[in-house]
């Protein structure tokens, strides 16, 4: 029998405890050891946008980035699940331009800006999305850019590719398994399949890569330190992953994924974390993933950036307080 | 120990179960009996939107909706979640003219409307929001309506308002038992608590309100009728209450709420339903609804409004096909 998930976060009204969100989640250390688990650590999942920093490992690990010296920002968004605010807007395409390419050459699909001054500046302009626009446009860019260094064709998110066959390369090499099938993204790259406990013992491969000096784990490093370096380019104004890296006490890296889906990498103390709310939900794993980190010591829970994500206020449409977000009596 | 709920629906990514959704369920008879029942019969639960009818008897058995000769369209309206289109926009307007009352006297707060066309259409024009808007706007001109009726003070969504009280006593009558508390609505009125068994006698007592002569049933009867007559007032253009009202094989009235729950309302069978996903996701809720229907024979799994809900397709940003939402194997 598999473990069942437990409850992590709870939607409050009233006296009553509303809905109800469960979930998977897992700390691994360097050796890819479970230091401690909620749930099922044998749970297969599609970790979706929380894998970009693996995705964007052969980039840095090929040479590519460095040979068309890549900026940490570029580093940072080749990470992000960004706003399509006009930071990233306008250093993808200044990207593409270096890569003498458009819009056209992406395959992540035309999305509406996630900014919303942009997005209604673009409705009363009568402009339509790009593909720029589409919050995973940094990572296309890397994709594009590996394309170019391994000379490969423009279709570079069929599975068959050589950019899609390095990734999943150092998505098994990370994860330390094969990873059994994999699925096609909202961007419609591949996502690698893998278990909860190899997508922490990933996250610890990343927080302790620095220890090491082969090429794929200085890449990883580096990644690292440009997704905490510039965390206004891994998402964006109001965002969790943006927002609790700023906030946080000691360096660390963050990411949201799509079906309520969060990694953190813990650099200082060799620690990978790897979540999953079952049902999906991101109001939930933006609280699950604030509140174990809350419980490591990385995050202080009086910081009101924190206090927006581990116990976020319900407000009605006049404004008034009609409940809460917060974790669960038993959680973490 | 309280029934756990039961696997619900499934979101499929590539060959795997990337997220489920769980839920409690209740099918009741005119006499109050379950029928059918998944999951904890007895859970607490805030029935949200989904007990508009329930709000709007009073208004209807008072003798306010008579003597005010409100319409059939309004009546459904007033038991609506409805998208703030043009059509509902316009009827409300009227509806408070009639009253000799402006959107100043509306207490649900001003929500951007849900039909596209027209948000985008008031973005362009640089128009704020109104809460004739508000998908509860229809409720509330019921509301304003029995204020009238009870020559009542304008704070009509007060717990301690006359409107309210009678809002309570018909709950408490419809579902049989009395109500804990409440929570407040997103639209600013009181939300009583009942259970799921409670809910499922309720919406059976609307069912079987036609076989009555008592004033309140006469009253239930008669909105359950405007429901079904006109579903476009009830949701709207590409909504599952509206779609799935059309294309049933009987009348039936079917109405959201919000966080996951769903009625249903079938007066040839004298049956009612009350569904509630435990995370709260519409996505589920709006499947599972359908997936009862189906087993039940009011819907056609092959009707191509009921496979929008049934088994709606993912489609990525370049409308690429990535996976879908289904009923999980063993529900209903």
């Amino acid at each position: 029998m598999p473990l069942p998930p437990v409850p992590m976060v709870e939607i409050h009204r009233g006296p009553l405890a509303e809905s109800l969100h469960v979930g998977h989640a897992v700390i691994c250390d360097g050796t890819g050891q479970i230091v401690e688990a909620w749930g099922d650590p044998d749970k297969l999942v599609l970790p979706r946008s929380s894998a970009k920093m693996i995705q964007a490992l052969p980039l840095v690990a090929s040479g590519a980035a460095a040979a068309r010296h890549l900026a940490e920002p570029q580093l940072a968004l080749a990470c992000a699940s960004h706003e399509g605010a006009p930071l990233h807007v306008t250093a993808v395409n200044a990207w593409l331009e270096d890569l003498g390419l458009t819009d056209d050459d992406l395959r992540c699909g035309a999305e509406p800006s996630r900014d919303k001054a942009l997005r209604f500046q673009m409705i009363r302009d009568e402009e339509t999305p790009c593909q720029v626009h589409n919050n995973c446009s940094g990572k296309h860019a890397g994709f594009l850019t590996l394309t170019q260094h391994l000379q490969a064709g423009p279709e570079y998110v069929d599975p068959d590719h050589a950019v899609q066959i390095a990734v999943r390369d150092a998505f098994e090499t990370v994860t330390d398994q094969s990873s059994p099938f994999f699925g096609i993204d909202g961007c419609s790259a591949p996502n690698y399949a893998t278990t909860m406990h190899g997508m922490a013992r990933a996250m610890a491969w990343f927080a302790t890569a620095g220890q090491r000096s082969d090429a794929l784990s200085r890449a990883g490093a580096q990644l690292v330190q440009a997704m905490i370096a510039f965390p206004d380019y891994v998402a964006g104004d109001g965002r969790a992953c943006t927002l609790l890296m700023r906030a946080a006490n000691e360096p660390v890296a963050i990411k949201t994924g799509a079906e309520g889906y969060f990694i953190a990498i813990l650099p200082q103390r060799g620690l990978g974390i790897a979540l999953k709310v079952v049902d999906g939900a991101t109001r939930a794993s933006n609280c699950a993933i604030a509140a174990i980190l809350v419980k490591l010591g990385v995050l202080d829970p009086a910081h009101p950036d924190v206090n927006t994500f581990l116990i976020p206020e319900i407000r009605n449409w006049r404004g008034l307080l009609t409940g809460e977000i917060r974790p669960a009596p038993s959680f973490p």
